[in-house]
């Protein structure tokens, strides 16, 4: 007798991997930002355009991670 | 006869694996937010600003994480 | 007897897993990329242009995790 009561769906797991790389790579974004802002406090405009550009670009893998499960079947 | 009593849903490690990353990441954006203070102390107030900001970013991949059971089926 | 209500395709851990590596890694170019602004604000242009073709290049491997489910089964 197997009795293994586990519920869930992968899908709560595929999206939880998508997000830890994205997790780290948001906070290297802000993390050099923040420096680069301290180093040249007059190019802060310059540099929180490209942060936010290259944080939309990195968020949206963890965002694809929770449509897939609609895609693969969830 | 194998008698393994595992319980509890895939939804409690979907979120403790989408908690990972911004763990990380949010520790990497103060870490660097505390040194750009140090580097630039009259600009503590920018810094804090945009460390904040990336704080929020990164955590809501986390809370994402939390919700998502409840769309995929816990 | 088994018991165990789990469902989903294993295609949302794999587009996960595929998400990790390529999350990091456009952390770490943006984040290096808006230290070089910050050092050198009048090559922004260029620097803009090189950081994201390292993004569209990283970015593909977690794009490749979307259709290789459809390649080896869903």
């Amino acid at each position: 007798m197997l009795l293994a009561e586990v519920t869930g769906s992968l899908g709560s797991i595929g999206y939880g991997l998508a997000a830890i790389g994205p997790g780290v790579g948001i906070g290297i974004i802000f993390g050099n930002g923040v420096q680069a802002m301290a180093r040249q406090p007059e190019a802060t405009g310059l540099i929180r355009q490209n942060m936010l550009l290259g944080f939309a670009l990195a968020e949206a893998l963890a965002l694809i991670g929770v449509v897939m499960p609609f895609v693969f079947g969830k």
